[in-house]
């Protein structure tokens, strides 16, 4: 390693095998050492969870100048955590998580790990961001956010995130047309309603298998959604306090009268 | 069921057998007809987490009228989802998740997946409140909550929460002394540093067991963190739009100048 040059973590949670991991460590290379860090297997919508039983494991498969990779069979938190609290010597400057392959706009955030691990890594106060591409094909055509990705990772590195802020940001699925720009967005309202239908479990029993439809519930045209229906990349602020602050005095009348 | 009564359902993180879900369930039935949807295994520190392989199942285990009781195999956001969308013929009137045993305030919300079952049930407008004691033992003393959790339910039940918003409601552990009442807080800030020690695998490998502490990083009297200090029960508005809306024009900013 370098010693001159910022530590990036790459992690995910498309698991060590994704298109979009690959791309995104390989962007990385130029602008500090890298150390990937991903989940060994898929490990989607694993939002926030972490591995509490004494199962965890943290193991270097690569090694190169300025490029280290681990595995870890938790989730993309656990990756995370063990990272700098066990893998490595210190604390990196940055960790960005994905290229995920599908959006993390509006509520997805909720259930993303990818997004997830950017939120684990801000609350411990390093620089985060959550990458994401509006499109869920393995094979997903990352090469038109190349220079978009690059230049905010350096603005970042650069000048840093307020505390407790990391970024969210989603980029619009390849068009003919080109990406519009950059747009500061907020988290759009939405949410999935699920379809559960039976099916077989394999051992002559019943199980269910999840579909479902993504309901937008946002007319807003400064959603993170709106900005990628309009060939936008969206970048959200994104914090862990989950307190409803505009409805602290709500909340006193209502204690009050209990 | 009698068709009059309100249809809650309670869920929890800590599985079917913990004494917080059956305390629970006790205090719902002379408020409505109750349908308990719990995990089959202890599901902490699940987070939002989902399962997205058809694995998932929803046994009923028990009826009795007034009563239902059914066992997921999935997590406490499988609970809710499969719940209303799959084992139920509508939606609940009201979620109700835990008691968790353990202490859901300050960042503790962004892992618990009793917290986000109740986050979940709100996604969906669905009134909801997640219940916790600040006391992880699996024989904790539940009795001093009762008056509180009923007096709180009512309330929501009689007058409903903003649209978007849930009810994180944690309890200090019983002392010699009384609580001394409700207080309306914000989410702590503090932070978990984990202590990962290696320990045997049980096939001649090793893994990492997760310790660690809890780091608190706010002086403010009106957290929820202080209020359970102080012998206070908490009540935090909590909902799920994490846009960090104080930083959007020092967003707009930092994206100018990219």
């Amino acid at each position: 390693m370098e010693q001159n040059k910022p530590l990036i973590m790459v992690t995910n949670d498309d698991g060590c095998q994704a298109k979009g991991l690959k791309k995104l460590a390989s962007l990385m290379m130029p602008l500090g050492n890298v150390v990937v860090i991903s989940t060994d297997r898929v490990m989607s919508a694993k939002s926030h969870s972490i591995t509490t039983t004494p199962t965890l494991t943290g193991i270097l498969v690569d090694e190169k100048p300025g490029y280290r990779e681990f595995l870890c069979n938790g989730t993309p938190v656990d990756c995370v955590k063990i990272g700098y609290q066990w893998l490595l010597d210190r604390k990196p400057d940055l960790v960005v998580s994905g290229i995920n392959h599908g959006s993390n706009a509006s509520t997805n955030v909720i259930y993303s790990g990818t997004m997830a691990a950017a939120i684990e890594a801000c609350m411990d106060g390093i620089n985060a961001i959550g990458f994401s591409l509006d499109c869920y094909d393995l094979d997903a055509d990352f090469d038109h956010l190349d220079d978009y990705i690059v230049a905010i990772t350096k603005k970042v590195l650069a000048e840093g995130l307020p505390p407790g802020v990391c970024l969210n940001v989603n980029f619009p699925k390849r068009s003919d047309e080109p990406i519009k720009g950059l747009k500061v967005c907020r988290q759009a309202k939405a949410k999935w309603v699920e379809n559960y239908s039976p099916c077989e479990d394999g051992n002559g029993g019943t199980c269910l298998k999840l579909g479902g439809k993504f309901i937008f519930e946002d007319s807003g045209g400064d959603t993170d959604y709106d900005a990628l229906q309009n060939n936008y990349v969206s970048l959200v602020p994104t914090h862990f306090d989950l307190t409803a602050k505009q409805y602290m005095e709500w909340m006193e009348r209502f204690v009050n009268t209990i």
